[in-house]
């Protein structure tokens, strides 16, 4: 927020309203009417952002989707639905790779553990939370307080309403606001085109522009084994978005960290992204390496490795952002021109010295962090058999204590969210589990040392390779009716099975939530520090601002628009001729391959169609699968990823170079009509009703 | 050694010489004569080994090679020539990827920078280096010493014999020998074949077996602008090596650490494997991604990305082995044992005390690795421009020092392979400069932390990529004029030049010397404690040992052998027939898929052919490309990999899984008749003359 805040300075110095940004991921409930209007002229009703509200979904998966017909029809990006598309698939059928249609609704396949929400409500409970949390509380004590306040509130809001309810944290613990959730469970696959063209171009092509992805997959919303009925779409627009259109995103960006303060941000330069990226890249390694030796591997690994090579690239983003001068230095400039300005206002002393306590929290957070990940974080033990027998052994420990002093994931109200997760019956191999096991042991053991006490016990004299396969090919934990039985049984029945990746959690267990919880406790010392900075700088710098992203629902404006990269303009748009040409210019070789039926169907499209573009919306992580809306509430449009330049926004907004990336709704319509002709679909799409 | 000691001892209680290990990269002047006439009843004569050790070529870009004609015809492996290959190509050929054929002698295409010996004779010079290093001196200077007399014996040897004299270490100090190379510096290509054959499997296949690589290539080596007349060259055996068969491998393993103690080794565990690996896959990571952006990218790219997939995979190994109880555990006994012996020997003391500094000096390279490192060790520089400017800022500083007490590399005994190396005319790309300096200037910030000063220094202000542009684009050490001037000039035309690459080597050099110092001075001390050590394992244990390997020549010898792995037996040869099959059952996509020639010359194939085989002889990087001979002393095949289960053989030997691998010479000879359609060198291979 200090590079917003600096914008937001200049803007008020300048006449008129031309230099203002189109910054934002806007809450819903406090949307930016204002500067719409006077930099649009365009009049956001209550009306508009109801409907658009009520026709947007957040996949839990981890992205953003809308309702795209009456009869519940989806749309999310390829790369959203590709976790589900990877569990349902088998050794014979390779959806993600060879896509699917549904011509009839009793061929549409469910999703495995797949869970959707839309927003129904948002209401503001600072006041309660605050009340229930005394400021004379240390930060553990004022952790549990505000975790069992939290936990009654969302409750007694679900017992209420039957809505999945979520206290969400805003603006660093300035505001607590309850949104509530229809939940759906029932997701069944409509249409996924092939992964190469969803992928076109692959990771060497990821954040990139000019594009060309058709990065689209349809579900359906099921509720009671029917369709629902969903009065809320998205009308979609066959023409789609115009160059220099004013276009919005209704989506939920997962994470922002643009106020945080300078050591905060030094902490992440220096030391958590360094880390993540040393994790991610031998990750990436071992899964390249591993899914060329056979297409099976690779069908198994291509899910995991593309969420790996997507975060790299974000984060190898990030940390060039923080790593440049001219970026971190206006950070620390403005955080600077903040303290003077609370130094010379009478009641600034208090936010000053909640400077000091961040500060300080995060040198204390930066002492345990690197055990912390590998022990409580799983980077020592990154296996889905681990992690399940982890719910399992503390689900003995947690259920039976008060809801608000249990562990936050197993808060009444996320129960039956996570016994979706713990009960989930997707396919679980248990060769890429003993690679991904061993490959953590092994740098679990390099990390610590061979010779660390934690290390002897956990491999057990093995070699971590050896230790393994061991646990992997011992446990039950991947049989889901030996979890039900834990699970129900409790403690008693979970120590009875002596299972041994159980018992490898339980050895590491001690260590790893008191790790857990000196992390906890000093991140509510930040939380509350940051709080009363929040709230000075609010008085300082008045009302009209958004907060950091927390993966809820939030709207962003903008406009499609073109940039200029060494010296040269990129266009906005990409057309389908674009594609054919990108993929003659690498000899049509992977990634850059077209599937046969784009080879076959050339000569029946209409090259000139818009395939990809720009536009300089606010997003982040999470936007994935977004409606990109124009004025009338059309469909013009779906987020999938935004240009290298834009992989700074975790920390400032920048609408230079940085740009959102969308498919665009007309290019989506021609490949639906003239290369999968799937009448249908199109037709549900165009009518908006099956 | 710990392994082979226990190997030995249980030889020793057996009756006959069966259980005799086939283990040993041993001295040509001190072969293993007793043992092979033991087991094989094979006589190991001075004709013979003179012969094969004549035929032997050491590469200096990192491999070894034979030859195999009268007319100065070498062979090595694809992968040793690929450097070159690399080199000489352009935006319009790639060699490397397409391979090349010379018909006649004027279309050999000269190699830019490449050095070849071939050893003539070895001298023990222990007596002379130990008598000029006084027992009294501390570390550090008896470093300095031990440097000046070596200096001083090898250039006296140059002098009086023109030929490159090495002084070696063997027995970690135990024992120096000069060694004398004749050195070729015209060095022509013949004949590379494809990649996709050469390295057949890519990445994902390397160190496997069954496997299926045409990893060869031809050069010829020049003199005086003409082929030399080799007299010694090993005859072409058109049958190849058989099942069972006895055969030797002469070549130059690189490095072994089978002598380490247990500190020692707990270190490469614990700190400097993980700490390569990390920048191994890092570096994979980057490369990959950016090599799949053009194919003019990937050509630029390929061979460093080769090394570093290959050098991950020998790591990951080696961690592996160290990370095994079994395998780490066997030489903590063994040291164990050896420390009880020598407290049950009179003169005992001196050896165990060693033990004890080497522990110490151990911990003090640990204290500065990190550092070093990046500094030293270029890790925070990773472009070929830096490594010009340190050269040329160095050779100022060192040259006008007495030989003696110059840095090793500035010795004058090896001034033309390091003129050769600096003068080298082989194209630098500023992209890939920019590419490769920007990812490590990342890496040392992140390293050292954003605010450390000398990051500070370095970056001058602008982010990690910024300032790579900013040097590699202003630089002048890529310019071989400039180099010339500078080098010749010294210090003061070198300081007058205010070339920014080199005044950031100057930047560091301060540090950077001091930490090559401390470690320089500490591994004297290691290096002395070892050979106190080595003697008095040597007085208990007796002699016919070999040393760890210091890519200098040496002879193994073993038999062409299968294996077991996961309950199965493996064959030891692979035929044509296999090459066929392993790519069909991958779709023959890449990196399975064939050259177009091998697909179509497939029905004139003999595919009951020998292609690939394995054998028990103990080989290492360095060895690639080394001649297999039987004991005719005929060129049987040419080694080109171990197999994944060979990856302890920097540690210790085992011939349980672990094997060499080689491509069979009536495989290649069948590849050269039927699908290059090549009669001149078909012909030269099979006569011995052009």
């Amino acid at each position: 927020m200090k590079l917003r805040s600096l914008l937001v300075t200049l803007a008020a110095l300048c006449v008129g309203t031309a230099a203002l940004a189109d910054e934002g991921m806007w809450l819903y409930s406090a949307p930016p009417r204002a500067q719409i209007k006077a930099k649009y002229g365009f009049e956001l009703t209550d009306a508009w952002l109801d409907h658009v509200r009520l026709s947007s979904v957040r996949f839990n998966s981890g992205g953003s989707a809308s309702f795209v017909s009456g009869d519940g029809l989806v749309i999310t990006n390829h790369h959203v639905g590709a976790d589900s598309l990877q569990k349902m698939g088998s050794q014979e059928h390779n959806y993600l790779r060879d896509g699917f249609y549904a011509k009839t609704a009793s061929e549409e396949i469910k999703c495995n553990d797949l869970e959707v929400n839309v927003l129904q409500s948002i209401e503001d409970v600072t006041a309660r939370i605050n009340a229930a949390v005394s400021v004379t509380l240390s930060g553990a004590e004022a952790a549990l307080a505000r975790r069992k306040i939290i936990a009654e509130v969302e409750k007694e809001s679900r017992d209420k309403t039957g809505l999945r309810s979520d206290v969400v944290t805003l603006y660093q613990g300035g505001a607590y606001h309850l949104y509530r959730f229809k939940r759906y469970t029932d997701i069944r696959l409509v249409f996924a085109p092939e992964a190469q063209i969803a992928f076109f171009g692959g990771d060497p092509d990821n954040f990139e522009f000019p594009r060309y992805d058709l990065d689209v997959c349809f579900f359906r919303v099921y509720e009671n084994n029917q369709p629902v009925q969903s009065t809320h779409y998205l009308k979609w627009s066959a023409r789609g978005a115009a160059d220099s259109e004013l276009v919005f995103v209704s989506g939920h960006p997962g994470r922002t960290s643009r106020l945080l303060t300078t050591p905060e941000l030094a902490y992440l330069r220096d030391n958590q992204f360094p880390d993540q990226l040393a994790t991610l890249k031998r990750r990436e390694v071992l899964l390249s390496s591993w899914s060329a030796r056979s297409q099976e591997n690779n069908r198994r690994a291509r899910e995991d490795l593309f969420g790996i090579q997507n975060s790299r690239k974000v984060r190898d983003g990030g940390l060039a952002a923080l790593q440049d001068p001219a970026f971190f230095g206006a950070k620390v400039a403005a955080e600077k021109a903040l303290k003077q300005k609370l130094a010379d206002s009478p009641n600034g002393a208090e936010a000053l010295a909640a400077f000091e306590r961040i500060a300080a929290a995060q040198k204390s957070i930066a002492l345990v962090a690197n055990r912390q990940r590998l022990l409580e974080g799983g980077g020592g033990f990154n296996a889905d058999s681990f992690s399940l027998a982890r719910r399992l052994l503390r689900a003995g420990d947690e259920r039976p204590k008060p809801n608000g002093e249990r562990l936050a994931e197993f808060a009444e109200a996320r129960r039956e969210s996570f016994e979706l997760m713990l009960f989930t019956d997707k396919p679980i191999y248990a060769d890429y589990e003993i690679l991904s096991l061993a490959d953590s042991l092994t740098y679990l053991a390099a990390n610590l040392g061979a010779d660390d006490p934690l290390v002897l016990a956990v491999l057990a004299g093995k070699s971590p390779r050896a230790r393994a396969a061991e646990l992997i090919n011992t446990t039950q934990v991947r049989d889901v009716a030996f979890r039900k039985k834990l699970y129900t049984g409790g403690a008693a029945v979970v120590a009875a099975a002596h299972d041994p990746m159980i018992e490898v959690a339980r050895l590491i267990d001690t260590e790893a939530r008191a790790l857990r919880k000196i992390v906890e406790a000093q991140t509510e010392i930040k939380q509350q520090a940051q709080a009363l900075i929040g709230k000075a700088r609010f008085g300082l710098e008045g009302a009209n601002t958004y907060p950091d992203a927390t993966f809820t629902l939030r709207l962003s404006y903008g406009t499609v628009k073109g940039y200029e990269e060494n010296g040269a303009p990129v266009a906005a748009m990409t057309t389908l001729a674009g594609l054919y040409a990108r993929s003659a210019e690498q000899d049509n070789k992977s990634p850059f391959d077209l599937p046969p039926r784009w080879v076959a169907k050339k000569s029946a499209l209409d090259l000139n169609v818009p395939f990809n573009f720009v536009s300089t919306n606010d997003i982040i992580g999470g936007n994935s699968g977004s409606p990109i809306v124009n004025q009338k509430a059309e469909f013009v449009g779906i987020i999938f990823d935004g240009n290298i330049q834009s992989l700074s926004a975790d920390f400032g907004y920048d609408d230079k170079q940085s740009r959102a990336l969308s498919v665009h709704s007309a290019g989506i319509l021609e490949a639906l009509k003239k290369v999968y002709e799937v009448p249908a679909l199109v037709s549900e799409l165009t009518q908006g009703h099956r």
